[in-house]
């Protein structure tokens, strides 16, 4: 006898890193970065009904790995993610990830996903979005602190969301900027390639800093930054990591995902408990104040939160009604009989 | 050009139930028991350099979803497990689960799988190496109360560890032991259906209650139960769930898993929070005093805990050292240069 095949509710669609690069080449990289950054938005506009859970992490001597669970009731997230700063030098990623999307009223999973580049997508969406309500209007012009992984996925979802149409790049290696430039040819963006920090942040509206080392960076310092300006800060994203000279934070208005999680993890965590911030989604449902002035430095202290990933994972089952390009896993036993677990394995004995 | 193929270190292992039903079959039921049992007791040997972080529980009005990590300092795991009672009734499973495995070095995933079937065995495998420890010297026939999707297995491990000759079974349904003896003919075991718990009880020295209402019920009375078996009691695993009358842990020696977890979980939460058990692993190893007289009554408040999930983990690797009952999935972003994974993207354009 063969093994009966496993019906409809035992496979769980699953998007490689093929599929997935396949899949941001369907849509066109810029049409996914403007739906998850509406996405995102949408969530960030239901802030409150989402189950916000810290993440759990569990540390070593050599870096970190963390779930990240979410739900809105109706589906459940959780991210996998890990932070080893040393594998870049044994040719690995810092950082991967993958996810899961599952219904609440089931518990069964509907969706996995590789999440390395869909988290690199969101994380551009993010900042891009939350610019989108705290940049000075008209904002055209972006300095790009850091020439990592992320940057370019910065440059474009500023060019898709915000109407950025020049950056000016900066990285203390000149062959990571370069990298970066060559990546962003043909783009549409006006690309400068600059030799210092500042340089990159002449006459420019939005500074975005993504630099990667694990440790008390300043990549800014204070009498770097003019008035007006929205600062971006993402590379300060874990205990010990920060890019931002204090100085700065303090002549700045400071905007947060979840104040919880940046006062350990974001730029914040160099001030004191009680430092004033604002979250974003009070500013994105009209709760809280914005950009108050021309002059003022809004700053968004961005970590990366769970709901983020959340949305994410909502935009790719959306996504995929109208695409094939995901495979079917076989993932959960589905005996058509819940309580005969036992005979589902002795039928399938071939 | 076409899309370059992923490196060795993108992949990782899945096995998905169809192969994880013919790795049983390849194995051997009994022997896949025997070799987790063994791999749980070298866990609980040195249990103390386990992180036990709590299960990170998300629940609703319908069920609940949890995460259950753990690592032992190289190796982290964690599992996906829900638990829906009403799901039955839509024909599908109450619990179903999976996990995965990665390197607490890189972070890197190295196996991902099924865990519905592999937690099956993982609970029986462990009661019956508990039992090894616990139950009377010379114990042949067991009582089964509750016949439902546990019960064949926890049949089969009491066989395989416990040298069990006689299981004698009852439900409420006698439609759940009508399926259990047939599932059970030719296991080699002598099968008794009985009609009451009182007379499935008779004779025996181990009794397993695994009853799956979530609700207090009361499956034992304290008058049913003789000097000197030992109660393997599996099926008060969550809170508001338990299956025997607080006499009967009053007249009893119990070992639970882990304490914190057990008291919220397991039958002691009837109990006051300082009721007196002990830890079985310090019994395995020796810090600890098991069964005390061949009149007492042993006890094994069962609720499942992560390092068991871990421990079956370690077992399928290694096994799958020699099979090739797994995929290989595409699941982590692996681009040449680290920094470029946007570079990656752009060469997977067709």
């Amino acid at each position: 006898m063969n093994a009966p095949l496993p019906s409809r509710l035992a496979y769980v669609p699953f998007v490689s890193v093929e599929n997935m690069m396949k899949l941001i080449h369907e849509t066109g990289l810029r049409e996914m970065l403007t739906g998850l950054a509406d996405y995102i938005e949408q969530d960030f506009r239901r802030w409150e009904l989402f189950d916000k859970t810290p993440r759990v992490a569990s540390h070593s001597a050599e870096g970190v790995i963390e779930l990240m669970p979410t739900s809105d009731g109706e589906d459940y997230g959780f991210k996998y993610v890990n932070g080893h700063p040393k594998n870049t030098r044994e040719g690995l990623q810092t950082v991967t990830a993958f996810g899961l999307l599952a219904s609440v009223g089931s518990g069964y999973p509907v969706l996995l996903t590789e999440m390395t580049l869909l988290t690199a997508l969101r994380t551009a969406a993010t900042s891009a979005m939350v610019a989108k309500h705290l940049a000075p209007r008209g904002a055209r012009t972006m300095a790009m602190i850091g020439n990592g992984a992320q940057s370019e996925f910065q440059a474009l979802a500023f060019q898709a969301i915000c109407g950025v149409e020049t950056v000016q790049l900066y990285d203390i290696d000149p062959a990571a900027t370069k990298k970066a430039m060559r990546n962003l040819h043909g783009s549409g963006l006006v690309l400068r390639a600059c030799d210092s920090a500042q340089a990159a942040m002449e006459g420019a509206e939005i500074i975005t800093t993504c630099t990667a080392d694990k440790q008390y960076a300043t990549i800014l310092t204070d009498n770097m930054v003019g008035a007006g300006v929205h600062i971006n800060a993402i590379g300060g994203d874990c205990p010990g990591k920060t890019e931002l000279h204090p100085d700065i934070l303090k002549r700045s208005a400071v905007f947060v995902e979840y104040p919880e999680q940046t006062r350990i993890e974001g730029e914040i965590q160099q001030m004191p408990p009680d430092f004033p911030v604002t979250e974003i989604w009070k500013v994105i449902t009209g709760q809280a104040r914005g950009r108050s002035s021309a002059t003022e430095i809004t700053l968004f202290d961005g970590v990366g939160f769970a709901i983020e990933d959340f949305s994410a994972l909502r935009y790719l089952r959306d996504r995929l009604k109208t695409s094939r390009l995901y495979q079917q896993l076989d993932m959960i036993a589905d005996p058509d009989d819940p309580r005969d677990l036992y005979g589902m394995l002795m039928r399938a004995a071939g």
